[in-house]
């Protein structure tokens, strides 16, 4: 074969075989390929599309291009889930607990914040000790006998897409479905989840602009961990403002212990969603999932499930019953509304950039964060807001950093003379 | 400026704008902007095309990264043509005499063969002796008193279009008219020429398969050129068999010396043509100019003017008063006609590959030729045929060539039942 005439191929419109896909990413790997013809390649995708076909196997030559876990290692069904990413989206810290505390395995690989976005590796460093970094061994370990583990993703985790990720995003070819639903699914598929629920998020806060985009990403995920032999649904929920009331590591953490602890808010709706989507799909009825996720939280199993896991993964539970403790950084400043009327729009990806210039975000893969760091979101859409009302606080140790955050903070919040139409939360449910 | 954002707009298909082509050819060179992000936007232009004025910025950023002549240096009104390549073309063996007989100047800078096309420089060192690497002042000094001068393009000649070329070779990124014009056009434009005519070939041996695709890239040369201030115009013409009856370098040379010796055939017309626009372009009234290219092959002029360039580059001129001199090789075979009716279609290609087969052509540019290997081409289109005629015959040194070139030969010729439709030899002009 020789990768010229796969490139020219896909130039042309037409579909690669599996046995092109495999070369592609066989050579990649070894080298054998060099970048600029890749690039080549990725750009022809992005311009003339994948098939299904296509896009199955080029997830699936990914996905073998490193470690699997094997099924066999988990006694009972487990499941995973997975968020496109946006701002104050905590919901894993909900779920995994939920979930577990009702008997499912969860064997949870999650990633750090990047840009707008937060990560749930970075969250779990707020609990004191907790240990993110669990070899093979002690992850396995301790979904089996703790019922859920989350903790980072290796580098042996589908090292391909890694590298062609780094690829794309030097050469602007990462606005691809198909490109990004084969990245997104062959990282969660090397895991030994056998149901999978996706949250795909669109709206301002989003990579997805628009719901229609997301669905068409929601989708072909849905097809590609269907043709992998998993049960896979996705929900497609609206990024269109922060989804919990707070934005930052320790602020987010606090959010999530507080839905478990009874707070009702968006956070807790689509976070109860997922969990019974995750029961259903692992069996359960409908009514009885929806009924067993109120339960679980309302008796407290889901708490007492979140500080069993804290602990199994050597961190300090005390804030779970103590949210005080997860301290907030020495200056703050509030972000005041300058006229009356409702809120008609928010801009989700300002905000989670403020909290990168506060220091609670990342830029670059490298940078520290800060867990003080955060903003307290006091305003949603449709509310009813009055000159001087508190929209946003935020919070920092970096007091240089305030004035500039709070700039971006005040331009991400629309008010308009008219109550702004309501829009559903969650989208829609693919199956 | 970033690169990737440059890549982005392409990708969207909007146009960038002078400075972005400037960042990005200045930046390549320097070797600030890596290959792989060049050879996205590669692919992304050959997908969503560039608007003329990209072109021109293109092809204008190309010119100047290298050496221009400049135009004082010559004495009168400068010519230059140029073929996109072809199968038995060697029409500037032609018309440079006969122009330079007429009184313009000639100052060609020609290449060499590569895959089933010929190149200039190879057919001139035919000539023993002759100096296919003047230095610049040899050039200059020679068009300015000889009337032409015939060399190789020095590695200072449009380096970018170099870089970008062996970028596009291996990327698939070869087939889009604004690179191929700009690529062409910024190294017609680093001579001193005041007058381009340009002969874009279409069919079974050219690069361009249909006539329509021919004056796509015809039109958008002419504009490169005229937007330069140059006189340009371009000839379409058909490339849908051998344009003279032989092929390779000694075989080509031989019928080149044929037509200014008196000799009628469609590569005497091209060349006519090509000599006549010449002269109209530079001012000539075109019936005048028509009488005038006639009669500088019939009075011997043009002839002598051949033999006085071959000399003042240091060749031996003798073969252009006895073409024998110009031998064959010492191994032959005929490819014969196996059935009775009309020559329909020849395979160019295939005739110019069969030669590469004999030794007559090169693969890749370090491969050495046989000026000696060849084919002379027996039938043309419309002919009427009875089995057993030689359709044509192949000359090598390498005896163990023949079987496979002529299995090659056999499959160029289709003999039917019917006449062919004629096509037109000069499908258009365009100025």
């Amino acid at each position: 074969m020789i990768f010229t005439d796969i490139i020219e191929k896909k130039k042309k419109g037409s579909a690669l075989s599996h046995a092109e896909i495999e070369f592609f990413i066989s050579g990649m790997m070894s080298g054998e390929i060099p970048d600029y013809q890749i690039s080549a390649l990725l750009m022809a995708i992005v311009l003339k599309g994948m098939t299904d076909e296509e896009t199955f196997y080029l997830t699936d030559a990914m996905l073998h291009s490193g470690e699997m876990l094997e099924k066999g290692e988990i006694c009972g069904t487990c499941v995973d889930k997975h968020s496109t990413g946006g701002v104050s989206d905590s919901t894993t810290l909900i779920v995994v607990p939920v979930v577990c505390a009702l008997g499912l395995k969860f064997a949870k690989l999650s990633g750090r914040g990047l840009g707008h976005t937060g990560g749930t590796i970075d969250k779990l460093e707020s609990f004191n000790g907790f240990n993110v970094n669990l070899t093979r061994d002690e992850f396995t370990r301790l979904v089996n006998s703790v019922g859920g583990a989350i903790s980072g993703q290796t580098a042996e985790t589908a090292p391909a897409d890694k590298k062609l990720y780094a690829l794309r995003d030097v050469t602007a070819t990462v606005d691809s479905i198909p490109l990004i639903a084969s990245s997104i699914m062959s990282k969660k598929l090397a895991s030994f989840a056998d149901v999978i629920v996706l949250d795909v998020k669109y709206g301002s806060g989003a990579f997805m602009k628009t719901a229609e985009e997301a669905e068409r990403l929601a989708s072909l995920m849905v097809k590609i961990g269907k043709n992998a032999g998993r049960r896979v649904s996705a929900l497609i929920t609206s990024m269109n403002q922060p989804l919990g009331d707070s934005v930052g590591c320790n602020a987010e953490v606090r959010g999530a212990i507080g839905v478990l602890r009874g707070k009702e808010n968006d956070l807790k709706r689509v976070s109860c969603v997922l969990a019974r989507e995750l029961l259903v799909l692992s069996g359960w009825d409908e009514m009885e999932a929806e009924k067993a996720v109120c339960h679980a939280i309302e008796s407290g199993d889901a708490i007492a499930k979140l500080k069993e896991i804290i602990v199994a993964q050597g961190g300090d539970p005390s804030c779970a019953d103590d949210p005080s403790l997860l301290s907030m950084g020495r200056y703050s400043a509030p972000i005041i509304c300058e006229k009356g009327g409702y809120l008609a729009l928010v801009d989700a990806e300002a905000i989670g950039n403020a909290n990168v210039v506060l220091g609670g975000g990342r830029l670059k893969k490298t940078d520290e964060i800060d867990h003080q760091s955060g903003i307290i979101v006091r305003a949603r859409i449709g509310d009813k807001l009055s000159r001087g009302d508190v929209l946003a606080t935020a919070y920092t140790n970096n007091e240089g950093s305030l004035a500039a955050a709070v700039e971006r903070l005040s331009g991400a919040f629309t008010v308009c003379g008219e109550k702004p139409k309501g829009e559903a939360l969650i989208h829609n449910l693919i199956r």
